[in-house]
């Protein structure tokens, strides 16, 4: 772990970070040493910034760091966070504090390789997303509606659970965007109120740009996905999981997923090939 | 500071509490070297933890840790944490883990003794509160909506803001809860739906409740505040600021806002008997 360039696995008590969650961050997968997608997740990550006003973050260290944490291993995941710094107590957010960069390498998460060459299980989650479009897109570090719904369930068998938002809307899974496919149109939720704007969402809506593949993002119904004729989930990390059933609804195995992880996800590819 | 009992500012980068918020916290005023209503804080803490599904934590070394960090000082305040512990990386939080215990001493703010006596100014904040049930009165770590709110204002001739939740409903004080009185009632915004249980707001309840003073809990409109006739907000460390505006809005200091600092906050009657 690099705290602020430094090899050291610890945080002040007094950062903000801690205190209220007062900052963002990127997971993002590591591929031959570095970090994969590195400048969509740094773009992501100042976009959170630039909501949030957290000035004065150092890019070109944070870049460093991160790419020096990957340098040498094959295959793993960089974490980095970006909080406002220390302060003192109270929400308001002083001038002049300088930010901290926290960077973690942590292994390859050990998924079966079936979830990519069969499909996962999913599960309706009842915790809800409240609606909060200040906060909507962005990967902050207020985290705990995901905490509870990712305890609902405990069987390894599930794989992942879908979020709705307070008002019944289809928003995303815990660690993941999802998307379906119906009437030959591939759909993805709005994230304009809650939920994460994946940077594996974004790498899929612009390959279905250039595929001239239909695309949608809207507002759906919980129906509207189990009517779907395929179904898939993503994130930095997994690339692409094929979604085979959805609480008591099965899919078939999905033509798009496949070729999605052909094209844009080479690690997940070489885990769907994996004998394991 | 104080860390599992261990004198250390620091924390793991590792912990829960900074990766997803996933923790609880009390402030609480300290008088004649003691923590005052630690009772109800820890009550609430508790109730957090309960919520937050935290287990495994040793109230009595908290309580110990606590008192021991109080012992001396006269005056100042002290922060009591409690997160999930250090965990995997990933949302699902895992069986066996220990919470984390911080315990920081702070000294106390400088708050104008005017605030106390002759009354606060106020202001609506634009930033509004998602209505999220499963997170509503509990003090957890995930506060990024009162720091945009904070960030709203930067005038020093401002106290505090008020903030709505999404619906347009009042619900609180950026750092505090707010009270009203119209009609000869005592009323205060429900916080089901957001917003935190205060322990300062508890208590003044339970003296209405002695003192048969009529109470109403409920929803309100920003208007309703702004036709009331007295308005006051109150924390464990403030104990009642009586509000003399609230934005164009002018109030006459307010009698039951004397009353309650001299009932329930000693603290509060001495800084408005201060000369400074």
């Amino acid at each position: 772990v690099l705290v602020n360039g430094q090899a050291c696995e610890k945080i002040s008590s007094l950062d903000r970070g801690l205190l209220y969650g007062d900052g963002v961050f990127e997971t993002i997968a590591i591929g031959d040493g570095v970090p994969l997608a590195w400048d969509l997740h740094l773009a992501r990550l100042l976009r959170g910034c630039a909501r949030l006003a957290i000035t004065g973050l150092d890019t070109q260290a944070l870049a460093a760091e991160a790419h020096e944490l990957c340098r040498g291993g094959d295959r793993g995941i960089v974490k980095v966070m970006v909080t406002r710094g220390i302060g003192q107590r109270g929400y308001r957010p002083e001038a002049g504090v300088m930010p901290t960069r926290i960077v973690q390498w942590h292994p390859w998460p050990k998924y079966p390789s079936g979830h990519w060459r069969d499909g996962v299980n999913l599960r309706w989650c009842q915790t809800r997303l409240a609606v909060q479009p200040l906060l909507a897109g962005i990967k902050h570090l207020n985290r705990l509606e995901q905490v509870l719904a990712r305890a609902e369930w405990d069987e390894p068998r599930i794989a992942e659970g879908l979020m709705c938002d307070t008002r019944g809307r289809v928003v995303s899974g815990t660690m993941s965007n999802v998307f379906f496919v119906a009437d030959g149109v591939l759909h993805t939720p709005d994230i304009r109120d809650c939920g994460v704007a994946g940077v594996a969402r974004a790498r899929i809506l612009q390959w279905a740009d250039q595929e001239r593949l239909a695309c949608r993002i809207d507002d759906y119904t919980p129906a509207a996905l189990q009517a779907a004729k395929e179904v898939f989930v993503c994130n930095s990390v997994i690339g692409v999981w094929p979604v085979r059933s959805l609480d008591q609804v099965c899919y078939a195995p999905g033509a798009l997923a496949a070729r999605i992880m052909e094209a844009l996800f080479p690690l997940a590819r070489q885990a769907a090939l994996c004998r394991l």
